[in-house]
């Protein structure tokens, strides 16, 4: 159990490209951004999806859920401010909180469930149980 | 209440461009599928979102939540295949039900709320009631 | 004829979602960067889409032709440089230059041929010669 | 030299999700089809990227060149017919060319420069000269 705050902020900005006839941002698109905001918490932790092979033996860091609830929409140039909480931890899965913002308002809340994932035999996935050294890294 | 068996199914190739450096699909590209399946679904039903713009002077059918649930990984060239079932109808918001196959086995489970929306003044959107006219669609 | 520089510059980070099994870059990306690179500079001269559409009534700028050179992969997390020169005009096309460094080496070249497209009707789109005041956009 | 026809074809439906805010194709989408047209055609010769590279060891097909000229826009739910042909070999690199049909009009025409490459030291990529092998599938 920790007090410490565990929050990351980074930030997107919305492109031409990622908006569709209606003139607001496609929604799979918002989840590439809680992706992309995941990797950069890892950078900012010190490792990438290449570190966590080095260090863990895993191909990557595969979700197992995702979830999004869009409050508003999102239109080219604005400016997306996204926080991450978390992780929650389970037994093999791990939770990660998201909140977007554009200004004051909120654009969308969502949570991915990931694993850690080795490779197997015929392509096959396994997941481990996230190791400590793992969990460490969003703790320092 | 209907007793129609209400289930859509269309189908989708995993191609090299969908999948990440793990040699898998990049998950937000299954929210994808499950757009381009629903868009499917109003071709099949007769009519688009040009359509719908026409018919109900809606702009789109933006979503307000979606889900998924990831059971197995897919890779280049996988033959998935996506049913549909639904809508399921709220006063302001519809949801849509997906399941999603690779041979007899489950790659994911989601969903979609969605809402017709209209253009208002300075950009916004607003929710209207699902007319009548746009639930038949789905029921014929 | 004018003897100023004209020549902007943006940055990209290089995303996991952009990179495919062989673990670089999906090269259509590329493309949309230069796109996007585009956009950023229709924002720095104080104007984007929606200001093109109010200003001249054009539903976009449409690309004629899009060509890039690669020079060297790039992977997740590596900083993308992009330099724009241009526009050149045509009489109703204009084309536009990209260079693309990862550090002191060069990604890609590559440019765009545009137009200023207004919309006709049945969906049709009919290019207009670019007016003055839009050339003058660029010069400032 | 060869008087045997070598054209391949290939299908794609525009989705809603390929097209921007002008309602029309964002034109990176057409070389992710022309790329995935060229993954079909690997499949059509009874191999792929992990084929390649158990057969060649490479650990993929990278672009040194992608161009297209884009004659008309294309727009969701359209049928987009592309046809391949080539490759026209040189020492090192081989060229692919495609054009893509929307019913009887061309919507755009392009090329792609691609080589064979395995993965060296310090994750740097190498080009091979393609072995007669690979060049053989094309003919067969």
């Amino acid at each position: 159990m920790t007090s410490m705050p565990r929050e990351f902020a980074t930030e997107f900005e919305i492109a031409w490209a990622d908006c569709d006839p209606a003139g607001i941002v496609f929604y799979p698109h918002f989840f590439r951004f809680m992706d992309t905001a995941f990797q950069r918490l890892l950078a900012a932790k010190g490792t990438c999806q290449a570190g966590l092979q080095a260090a863990f033996g895993v191909v990557g860091t595969p979700i197992v859920e995702a979830n999004a609830r869009f409050r508003s929409p999102a239109r080219p140039l604005d400016r997306l401010a996204i926080s991450i909480s978390g992780p929650a931890w389970s037994a093999r899965t791990f939770r990660v909180d998201y909140v977007a913002r554009i200004g004051a308002g909120v654009a969308f809340e969502g949570y991915e469930v990931r694993v850690l994932a080795r490779a197997e035999a015929a392509g096959r996935l396994a997941t481990i149980a996230p190791p400590s050294a793992f969990k460490d890294l969003f703790t320092l």
